[in-house]
């Protein structure tokens, strides 16, 4: 099995690095990091830190694509050509955060169901999906994690469909995922609006 | 606020991208990755991924180190000869899976009570530290964080710890942290003692 995680410029580490590993002890699986260029990208907080092994031009098909988020604006055009491109020959094609921005801007998921960052969900809607917030969003193959740290979820949910429950299971468990967050705001709804406002204006 | 994370070959990448996306965003911090040399490590999963912008040689200091876990059954010498060294500069020493037994390699846990991947707590106990199966441990400026994605749990609850519940619970909101996993299994009691003998049959 295949799976090809997307790197670039300005991306959001944890985006990719959730789903890394999660799906790469899926059994047969192949991660491969594939970026524009060979060598590290800059991250979101302006590190040189993940270095991709294989360019766009190199890889034109996988069984899965994983599309992390970030806070950039406009998604890298030979991101979204490529994109398109290889959609045709996935599985399952995904994305955490904004990255379903960047599905959307390849047109995949027009008129589906998808999910994003809570604070892009007017952009998802203005690409033409169906926002749908929930943590994890399926839509045939197209599946949408919420922002950031719902990689880990959307790659749990996803190894199960690929592999089984007791597989994903054993993956959870390996990873120790028995999460407890110090807070009850992990979600607009949780945090309150004035968080939510906090947030918002220091981002615009 | 100067913060460390160490990188080195067969690292679990997840234990130091967890705390990156959260400690990252605390006002003032600096971020630097450190490995024995520049240039990328390969993680747990033979990927020549993460890449150091610093080598052990040149940081002498810091403000908060994270040392992230991995498969690994001997820490690099060179790794735990630096952490004792630059442990007395410290405000917090802080580790992810089984970084703590790196802490504990370095004498930093002697007699002071920390956690650690659900399957290394024997390994914990013989290094002489005090087993306290605690999803996050504070012992002084010693925090120790469970199985790998516990990362994010223990670099939010440091974060609120040095600059306030409100900053943290921003962060939390920021990277959506408002975690649904798909299984009632991320730990040994909620997964069950047939998953668990599967695990430890498997990595050892």
């Amino acid at each position: 099995m295949d799976i090809v995680i997307v790197l670039y410029n300005g991306m959001t580490t944890l985006d990719a690095i959730g789903p890394y590993d999660v799906l790469g002890h899926l059994p047969g699986a192949r991660v491969r990091f594939v970026g524009a260029q060979p060598g590290p990208i800059s991250t979101d907080q302006g590190h040189a830190l993940l270095a991709a092994q294989s360019t766009f031009d190199a890889v034109d098909r996988a069984d899965v694509v994983v599309v992390p988020g970030g806070p950039r604006r406009d998604p890298d055009p030979e991101l979204v050509r490529w994109l398109a491109a290889v959609d045709p020959t996935t599985t399952w094609t995904t994305s955490v955060c904004t990255g379903s921005l960047i599905l959307a801007a390849a047109g995949l998921l027009t008129g589906r169901k998808a999910t994003t960052h809570w604070a892009a969900y007017d952009r998802l809607t203005a690409l033409g999906a169906v926002l749908t917030p929930d943590r994890v969003v399926m839509d045939g193959k197209y599946v949408t994690g919420a922002g950031v740290s719902a990689g880990i979820d959307m790659a749990l949910t996803l190894a199960g469909r690929i592999a089984g429950d007791r597989v994903a299971q054993a993956i959870q468990l390996g990873i120790e995922y028995d999460p407890q967050p110090p807070y009850e705001c992990g979600s607009p709804a949780a945090a309150g609006p004035e968080l939510v406002e906090a947030l918002l204006s220091r981002s615009s």
